[in-house]
């Protein structure tokens, strides 16, 4: 789910040629005039032209010379990386994180911050500080940041201009806090199911770089999935594709009834307060987390390995729903759950018994900081088309 | 699923402005030579030597002058329906049923006979014959035909180059099957999922036509849906991508755990087979098919009703789950079951108690030539796209 918070989008580059040389020049790395003519068929002065205007733009610069062949050294030009920094941000119930990258994709400055706040607006001020802290790092000002992307639990619903379903996140669903993010953080705003965020990470620097469908399937304190079909991830018509919290499953022995009318039947059966919820009615000892519940499955307690056990089908259940309605070619398992140790294997075996089909499945290697890689990978995204004009 | 059944794909016109105008013209309708040139830019000599070029191609001919204008009166060029035929054929448990429609779309003759084939290699002969039938009435030959397009139960896994999941139509998945239809039907046959075809023509000619993205849901005898996603129909990876008998629900009273076994959980509880079932079981008299504990249900019988609410409760609970995952614009419920009188009411109901978000929802109002619909609409597609040489 994306939303864009209002304003115009600058278009710094009008000239056709200029907007092609720039795209061969962000793909291709440090190139030369003579190269970049070859690439594009245009001309060495209209070229040169175009480089110079780019060079005067601010966007792109000389980085060295190519030595070491035949004929003079040939100037090669690069992209400037401070021609834009783009802002990441993870809002959670527990931790607030957040990281700058620059035009080139380089990380400036990363962090991450344990949430006092109380409130959706308190946790707001949390997360200015934290982008003010950033930009210092950063040694920018935040007025430089070209993109800001927030990826928040709860999905932006475009006909209704409101974020819906934000789950355990207390208040963030209101009106005032949407206007109060687009106030603080202005009109780059773009805000990201954190699911979602997390699949774009995947498929930036993970298993999906492969593939040209895959569902990332998380499992942990919440549930979601972030679905990416031929190559672009998919929100829905009103962004709740992925929210698979809502799958109508009730059978869990951990099952809550208020909970499955919040954050709908899956969630309530499979997420880790539910796992706590199973192991505590089947009597395991110490059931405090999800993680001690696992912990003492490894350990060889039958109790608690029947706990996982069910979790499994249940995540198996959710999986192979995703193939019959879907059928993409890779299903990533992430989350606190969905990356524990044993688990991947434990739920294959399920769904091997369920699913007219195997795609492939996998654990995501991928850790804390995936809700921000994603969030920075759809905001340089972003800000490529605002520079190249062809945003959509 | 899509299958082409080999050979080279003619390049019948390679001329690129032969390709626009054919185009042009296929959409525009009968068209003059002057309103060509002003659509697509080309000279009006330009103009007439590419339409020269497809009236000796025989793919366009002149049908008439425009009079009542100042000027000489244009003559005006359509596409001649007979530059091309396709034939749709539907391969059903009971029945066989097939059509032909010439290049422009008007369906030259139509026909279903119900089959008594005993086995696979007899539904086969079956088809050609009935094949035969349809190109004697519509006044052509066999070998005319452009296109054959084959609605039919499973799926076409590209990977295994097999037909999988046919359910009901015993034998249909062998590879003998599939060796014996290429070899009766030739290099142009294109076999459809039945289900998919019916979401094919839901697209071309129902309520599919004003959105996006819906799912075509199929409840009946058995149990199917049809994803149409940015206007494509989605097969999916292995294409399985809308079986959704297979969701893993077993919850109904009428649920089967050898035919879920077989056929999936959610088409062992919930298809007609599985009405009937929970019927006999609740003591509804005389439930022999679906449509009377439909008709039951209807004439106030409690037990048939409390069966029919259960079927709701479950196609809820379905669609549901197409919403949590991809979340379309619209939901079109079909089939003997999906399409019986007041059954999209009650499901609406149940599904606004589970789901996220509540899409539109609609009956199909499309009949039993639905599938055949689809085939000639999928079949003139790829007629069109072998004609102007842009077959993917």
């Amino acid at each position: 789910m994306t939303v864009t918070t209002g304003g115009a989008r600058p278009r710094l580059i009008r000239e056709i040629n200029e907007q092609v040389l720039l795209d061969h020049i962000r793909r291709s790395g440090p190139i030369s005039r003579t190269e970049l003519a070859g690439l594009t068929g245009l001309s060495k002065p209209t070229v040169s032209a175009a480089l110079s205007s780019l060079e005067r733009a601010g966007l792109v610069h000389m980085t060295g010379q190519r030595t070491g062949v035949p004929g003079p050294a040939a100037s090669l030009y690069e992209v400037r990386p401070e021609a834009g920094f783009v802002l990441g941000l993870d809002v959670g119930r527990e931790y607030l994180r957040g990281a700058i990258a620059d035009l080139a994709g380089t990380v400036r400055s990363r962090r991450s911050v344990r949430t006092k706040a109380g409130d959706a607006m308190a946790r707001i001020q949390e997360l200015v500080d934290l982008s003010g802290t950033l930009a210092a790092e950063a040694g920018i000002e935040t007025a430089q940041l070209t993109q800001t992307v927030l990826g928040s639990p709860g999905v932006y619903d475009p006909r209704l201009d409101a974020l819906t379903l934000t789950g355990r996140l207390s208040g963030w669903d209101s009106p005032a806090t949407l206007a109060a993010l687009r106030d603080r953080f202005g009109p780059t705003l773009m805000i990201e199911n954190d699911v979602d965020a997390a699949a774009i990470a995947e498929r930036v620097h993970g298993h999906g770089r492969d593939v040209d469908s895959f569902a990332f399937v998380s499992v942990g304190t919440g549930i979601g999935m972030g679905l990416v079909l031929d190559g672009k991830l998919r929100h829905g018509s009103h962004g709740v594709a992925g929210e698979i919290g809502y799958l109508p499953f009730t059978e869990g022995s951990g099952s809550d009834q208020r909970d499955a009318r919040k954050r709908g039947g899956f969630d309530a059966s499979a997420s880790a307060a539910a796992v706590v919820r199973a192991a505590r009615r089947a009597g395991v000892r110490g059931a405090t987390t999800a993680e001690k519940v696992f912990a003492a499955a490894a350990r060889g307690d039958a109790l608690a390995a029947a706990v996982v056990a069910e979790e499994a089908l249940l995540v198996a259940k959710a999986v192979c729903t995703v193939i019959t309605v879907v059928d993409p070619d890779l299903v990533v398992l992430g989350g606190g759950i969905g990356q524990a140790p044993g688990f991947l294997e434990a739920v294959s075996k399920q769904l091997r018994q369920l699913a007219p089909v195997m795609p492939e499945v996998k654990a995501s290697v991928l850790g804390s900081e995936t809700v921000v890689a994603g969030c920075i990978a759809a905001g340089l995204e972003r800000a490529w088309q605002t520079l190249v004009g062809n945003s959509a």
